[in-house]
C-alpha cells in the first residue's frame, strides 16, 4: 500500500471498479498513501508495522465484501489473498463434510498457524464465506515470482479454483520490476537504514536472477566488491561474465559487509552463518519471504540480543563474541521496510500489466477463454506496456517497412519476438 | 573456419564422426586453422575471402561425400547448408516432373542466383543427389538466430525435410555467445580495422537484442556515448533504463561516429544514410547477413569511389561531398571479417551445445523422438553446458537442500527454472 | 552538526580539546547527533532548519568562549567562522578608528546584511572580541574548496589573520569525500527527497570537478543519460572520455529531468532557465553555496506559487504555464538537507585528515613553522590518512624492496608521490 | 614510431623543422609509417623488432647530424636519447681528462653495456661529439612519466645539461594518454596477442597509477575481476572504492589469469612468482621498461623452454610442471608491441603538448626564460591542448560570466584551476 498502489486503486476505481485493499506486506504500507486512499477511493486495510495477526486480519477485511458482495476480482501480491480462500474454501468444505474446524496446532509454521486461526475463527458464522468468494470470481492477476510459482503448482496439482494472469511474466514486469526497480530500491533501503557506504565494502548477493541482477549491478556500481551464491550454472555463468565472484556462503561469510538474500527460497543466511559474521555485517533480504534469513533460528539463539536502533533496523548481538549484525526489515523485503519500494516508473509498467490483465479478465469472464489456469497476457500487450512509456522518457522508435516486416516474418504493428525470446 | 571450429571438429572427430568442413561467411575463415584442420582432421573447403561463387562452391562441396556417402548429420551456421539442400531437393523434384532446370534469371536477388546455378549445373549429372542426401540425414542443429527464423519458417510452412535442434536458443549460447561474445568481439574488430578511439565518439547501434545488448555495453564502457535505433517497444524500453538514448537513424545520422548493425534484419543502413553522414564515420555490421547495410546501394552510387585501405577495411567516397565513410568487411560480419570472432571460451558454451544436440540426434536417430520439426535443447542440457564452464574460472556453485528444491519444487539436481524463465 | 561531525567532537575531546560547535548549512544538522554531542561532549548550537539569522546566531556563539576563553582552534567547513572573525576584526578596527559601525544596508547580499548586523549588535559591548580571538588563534583547519578559495584570496591579498590549513586539498580528503562521498550522497537525496527512479531519465550535471565526477558517476550507474556543462576544456574532455555529453545549460534545459549544479560558482541555473524545464523537471545543488541556483529570482518571481511537498522538498509553479519544478533543500547541499550527507567511512578520511591538521597546529603553536598563510599537509601525513583507512577493507599493500625504491627514488616508507601527482 | 608520431613528424616539418627519428622502444615502430615518413618527411632509424644493439644504434644514429649540424631541439619519449646524450659528454669529459674510455663491463645491467659500447666506440673518432650537442641544444621535451623522474633526479643532481618541459605532467597527457589511452590499448593488445576472453577471468594489475587505472578499468568493464598490487596507501585506496580488490602479487599468483604490470618500477613479477601461475597465465607490461618483468630470471631459468606462438607472443613452459605462462611482447610494451598503441586521438593531445612545448623552448631559445631545469607547461596552454580537441567531439563549453570569474577569482578565459587541482 504505497503511493504506486495508491494510483493503481485511482485507475482501478476511475476504470469503473469499487476496490478494497490491504498490503502484502507488514512493514510496506505507507500511512500517507493509506490515508489518501481511505479518505478518496477504496476500503483500505493496512498500516506500516503491522503484527502477522494484524495482516492476515487486514486480508481477511479486505476481501470481505459481505454476504453479497465481491470481490469479483483479485490483484495479487505474492498471493497471500489468493491463499486465504484456497484454504478458506478447503477448510469449509472438511468442516461441511466432518465437522472438524481447522486446527492451527497442526502445523509448525507460525504464520500458517495464523491464517488457520483466521479461516476457523470465522467458520461457524459463514461456513460457505470462501466459496461464495470462489464462484464469484472472475480471475486474479497475480504481481510476483512467488505468487506466481504457488498458482502453478495449484494448476499443477488441480487445485486452482479460479482463471489467474500471471503478470509477473511479463517481460515489462519480470525484466523491469524485478531488475530495475531492485538496482533501485536496494541501495536505497541500504542507504536510508544505515548510511553505510558501499563503495570498498564486500557484499554478498544470494542468488543472481532478476532480482539479484539489479541487486549486484547496483552494489558493483557503487564500488562494492559483490560476490554472488547461486544454485544454476547458468545464472553463476552469468555473473562470472559480469566479473562477479562465485562462491558458497560458507566461503565468505565472515569476510564480507553486506548480505543480501534474492532467491525467493528458505534457509539461505542461517544463524550458523550469522554467528561468524563480521561484526556489524548487514544482513536484509530482497527476495520474497522473511524466511530467507533464518530470523526464527536468530530470535531464538540462547542469550541473543536484539538492540533496535531505529524502526527495521536492529543490532542483534551474539552472547560469545559480543559482536553484532545489523538485521534490516526483521528480514522482510528490506525496500519496503527501509525505504519506499521501487520507483514509481518502474511500478507503472507492472500495475499496467495489473490494469490490462484485469480488463481482460473482465471483458472475457462470460466468454469462457479463460479456465482454472495460469495465464500469461499475450505479447501485444506486453510490447503495448513498454510503448506506453518510451514517451515519458523521450524515445523515437523505429518503424519497420512492410517489405522488412515480411523479412523477418513479422506482423509490422509487433508483436515482434517469438514466445521463447529472452530480452 | 576459426580456430574454434577447428577444436569443434577435432571433438567430433574424436567422438567417431567423419567431417567435411566449409566456412559460413566469406571472410571468416582463418588459414591456419583450415590448414591444420585440412592436414589432421578432416576435408576443408574453406579460405579468408571467398567470392560469392566459391563460397557456394564449397558449400556444396562440404556436402558432397559421392553418391554412397553422408552427409548424416549437419552443423550448420546461418542455415546456407540447409537451404542448400532445400533448394536442390525442390529442384530435383520439379526437374523430375517437368523436366525442367531451376533459372538463375528468376531471381534478382545475386546470392540466390549462384545458389540455383549452382543446382542446376548439378541437376543432370546426378538428379537425385539432394534426396538422397535428405532420405539420409539424421537432423542439423543449427546456430544463429537467422538460421533458425528459417527453419521455424520451414517447420510452419510444412516444407521442413529433417528434423532440426534450435542450439541458438540454448541459454548457454544465446545469452552467452550473442551477448558476451559480441561485447568482446566488436571494439575488436573495430580497433584491429581502424585503430579509432572509441572514448568520445557517438556510436549508433542498430537493434538492442542480445547482439546490440553486447555491443552497446562495449561501446558505452570504452567511453562511447551511445544512441539505439529500435523497432520493439520492449528492448527500446530496455536500452532506456541502460541510460542509452534511443532515436531513430534519421535523427542521429549526421552526427555520430560509429554505426554498427545488429538487427537481423536488411535494410537497416541505406546509402541515402551513408551519404549524409560524417567524414570517416564508420559503418559495420555485427548481424548477420550484409543486406543489413545496403552495400547494392553504395557499390553502384553514381561516382561513388572506393578505396581499400587495407582489407576488411574500405573508405567509399561520396562524389558530390568528396566525404568519405569507412565500410568493415564490406558489410559483411565485422568481428570476423575483421577480428576474429568471438573469444574460444564463449565459442566452447556455444559447441558443447553444438556436440550434445549432434550426440542427441544420433542418440535418437532410430527411436522417432524427433520429428521433421524444429527443437530446444532440453534445459538439464542446457545448464550441463554451463556448469561444464564453471570450474574453468574457479566458481563453486551452491548445492539445494531437499527442503530447499522442495520448497522451490525443483529436483535437487535442476533444471531449477521453468521453460519461460528469461534469464 | 553529523553523527560523523559527533565522532570528530569525541575524538578531539579526547584529545583532550575542549569543543564549542556549530553547523556549516541551515538544513544539515541531525539533530540526534547535536543532541547526543550536547548531552555528552560539547556545547553544540545548531539544529535541523535554521532560518539565516539564528545560523549565524549559532556560529557567534559557538565562537564567544566569554572574554577569558578560546577558541586556540578552528575547525572550519565553509570559512564561515572565518569569515565572522575577520570581519569582526575589520568592523572593530574601523569602529576604534571611526567610531563607524558596520552598515548592514552597505550590502544587497542578504546574508552578510546578517553577518554585519550581528557584528554591528556585538561591537558596542565588547569593541574587542574578535581582536583578542585572532590574537589567542593558532590557527584553523578548512574542510571545503569554498572555503579554501576564500583562504587563498585572504592570503593573497595579505588580510589572513592566522595560519590556515588546507584539509581540502589533501588527496585523502578531495580525491575521497567530494569524488566517492557525492557519488554516494547524491542518489541518496534524490531517492529520499523524490523516490525518483534515475533510470532512463536525462540528468545534467553542471560542473565536472571532483563533486561534479562523483555526481555524474552515479546518475550514469543508476541509469540516466547524463548531460555535463563545463567552462574548463579539460575538465568537459574528461566528461567525453567518460562518454557523456557536454552541452550548454540553454541547450538542455527543456528536455532534461534532473538538474544538479556542483561548481562552486554562482548563478549557474536562473530563473528564467527553470522556467523552461519540463513539468516536475528537478533541480537540486550539491556545490557548495545556495546562490549556484538563481534562488532569489526564484522566489521573487511574479506569480511564482511554492508548494511544499515535505521539508526541503519543494514544488515552485510558474503562473504562465502552471508547470512546476521541484527545487530540493531550497537550493542548499541536497545530501545533507535532503539525506544524511557523506557516509562515515569517507567522512573519516576527511576528518582525519582535520584531525592530523589540528594537531600539527597545535604542535607547532610556539614554533613559528606556521605563518599567517595557507598551508596543506605534508604528502606523508596524507598517505598515513589513506593506510589508516585500509584495513577495514581488507585490503593488503605491497612493500617496496629497498633496491625497488632506490629505483624509483622515494623513501621505502614513502611518501610515494612527488607533490605534484594528481592521482 | 607509430602513424601518429609520423603525424607529429610532419606537423614539425610543416613549421619548419629538419627532422630525425628513432624508436623509443624495439617493437614499438609501425614500418608502413617508418617508411612514409622516411619517403617524405624525415631520416628515420626505426623499425619493428630490433635487437637492443639495433635499438642504441638507432638512437646514437638519430642524434648524429654531422660536426656542423644539430640537434637544436630534442623530442624524447622514456628519455634514451637525452641518457645517451647525458652519458656521451660525461665520458668525453673523463676521456679528456685521463683517456679512460667508457668500461662496459663496469656494469652489470646488460642494455648500459650497449649503451657504454656505443660511446666508446665513437669516442676516439669524434671526442668532442656530445658537448657539441650539449652547447647547441635548446632543450629537451620528455613524454614518459620515466623519463621524466629521470630528468627530475638530473635536476636535483645538478648533472641536467639544457633545459626540459616535461610534457607527461601536462594534465592533456598523463590524465589523458596514460588513462584512457591504456584503457583502450591494454584490451586491444591482449586481444590481438591472445584472443583470449577477458569476461570471466581474473586479473592482476600491478599499480595503481593512471595507467594502472585506466588498465584496471578496461578488464572490469570488460568483465574481469581485477585485483590490484600498490605500495602507495592513497592509489590503493581508490582501487578500493572502485570495487577492486587489493592484494599483493603472492597472494594471488596461483589463482589469476592475466597479470599487467603497470608501475614504472622494477622486479615486479620475478620468475619465482611466474612458475606459480596457472597453466597459460598471461603476463604482460605496459607500464615502462621491461624489466618490471623479470625476462631475465625467465630467461635463464634453467630447463625453461620458449615456445614462440607468433612474433611478441611467446608461451614459456617451465620443466617442473611442464605448465607454460604466455608472456608478451617480451616483457616490453604490450601495447605498443602487440597492437598499435594508443588511439590517434588521446596521442593528439600528448603531441599538441609536445609541439607546444618545442615551440615555447624555440621561442625563448635565447630569452633566458629556461634554464637547465625541468618544468611543465602553463596552465593557460595545458587549457588550450584540451579546448583544441572538443570540437571534433561535438563538444559546447559553458562561458564564464566576468561577475561569475570574479566570484571565483579566475580570469574569464582562465586558466581556471589552481596549480595544485588534481582533475
Amino acid at each position: 500500500m504505497t503511493i504506486q498502489t495508491a494510483v493503481l486503486i485511482e485507475t482501478l476505481t476511475a476504470l469503473g471498479a469499487e476496490v478494497r485493499w490491504c498490503s502484502c506486506n507488514i512493514f510496506s504500507t505507507q500511512d500517507h498513501a493509506a490515508a489518501a486512499i481511505a479518505r478518496d477511493s477504496a476500503a483500505v486495510f493496512a498500516w506500516k508495522g503491522e503484527t502477522l495477526q494484524e495482516y492476515w486480519w487486514c486480508t481477511e477485511r479486505a476481501l470481505d465484501w459481505g454476504p453479497t458482495g465481491g470481490p469479483d476480482l483479485i490483484v495479487d501480491d505474492g498471493g497471500d489473498a489468493t491463499l486465504l480462500i484456497h484454504e478458506g474454501v478447503k477448510a469449509e468444505e472438511v468442516y461441511e463434510k466432518t465437522g472438524q474446524l481447522p486446527d492451527p496446532a497442526s502445523t509448525d509454521n507460525a504464520e500458517f498457524q495464523i491464517v488457520l486461526t483466521i479461516i476457523r475463527d470465522g467458520l461457524k458464522a459463514d461456513p460457505k464465506k470462501y466459496r461464495r468468494m470462489k464462484e464469484r470470481l472472475v480471475g486474479v492477476s497475480e504481481e510476483t515470482t512467488t505468487g506466481v510459482k504457488r498458482l502453478y503448482q495449484m494448476q499443477a496439482n488441480g487445485t486452482l479454483l479460479f482463471p489467474a494472469i500471471n503478470v509477473n511474466d511479463s517481460v515489462t514486469k519480470s525484466k523491469f520490476d524485478n531488475l530495475y526497480g531492485c538496482r533501485h530500491s536496494l541501495p536505497d533501503g541500504l542507504m536510508r537504514a544505515t548510511d553505510v557506504m558501499i563503495a570498498g565494502k564486500v557484499a554478498v548477493v544470494c542468488g543472481y536472477g532478476d532480482v539479484g541482477k539489479g541487486c549486484a549491478a547496483a552494489l558493483k556500481q557503487a564500488g562494492a566488491r559483490v560476490i554472488v551464491t547461486e544454485i544454476d550454472p547458468i545464472c553463476a555463468l552469468q555473473a562470472l561474465m559480469e566479473g562477479l565472484q562465485v562462491l558458497t556462503l560458507e566461503d565468505i561469510v565472515s569476510e564480507a559487509d553486506i548480505f543480501v538474500t534474492t532467491t525467493g527460497n528458505k534457509d539461505i543466511i542461517m544463524v550458523d552463518h550469522m554467528r561468524k559474521m563480521k561484526n556489524n555485517a548487514i544482513v536484509c533480504n530482497i527476495g520474497h519471504f522473511d524466511n530467507e534469513i533464518d530470523m526464527l533460528g536468530l530470535e531464538t539463539y540462547p542469550g541473543v540480543k536484539r538492540i533496535t536502533i531505529k524502526p527495521q533496523t536492529d543490532r542483534w548481538v551474539f552472547p560469545e563474541t559480543k559482536t553484532g549484525i545489523i538485521v534490516l526489515a526483521e528480514g522482510r523485503l528490506m525496500n519496503l521496510g527501509c525505504a519506499t519500494g521501487h520507483p514509481s516508473f518502474v511500478m507503472s509498467c507492472s500495475f499496467t500489466n495489473q490494469v490490462i490483465a484485469q480488463l481482460e479478465l473482465w471483458k472475457e469472464k462470460a466468454s469462457g477463454k479463460y479456465e482454472k489456469k495460469v495465464y500469461v497476457l499475450p505479447k501485444h500487450l506486453d510490447e503495448k506496456v513498454a510503448a506506453l512509456h518510451l514517451g515519458k522518457l523521450g524515445a523515437k522508435l523505429t518503424k519497420l517497412t512492410k517489405d522488412q516486416a515480411d523479412y523477418i516474418s513479422v506482423p509490422v504493428e509487433g508483436p515482434y519476438k517469438p514466445p521463447h525470446y529472452r530480452y
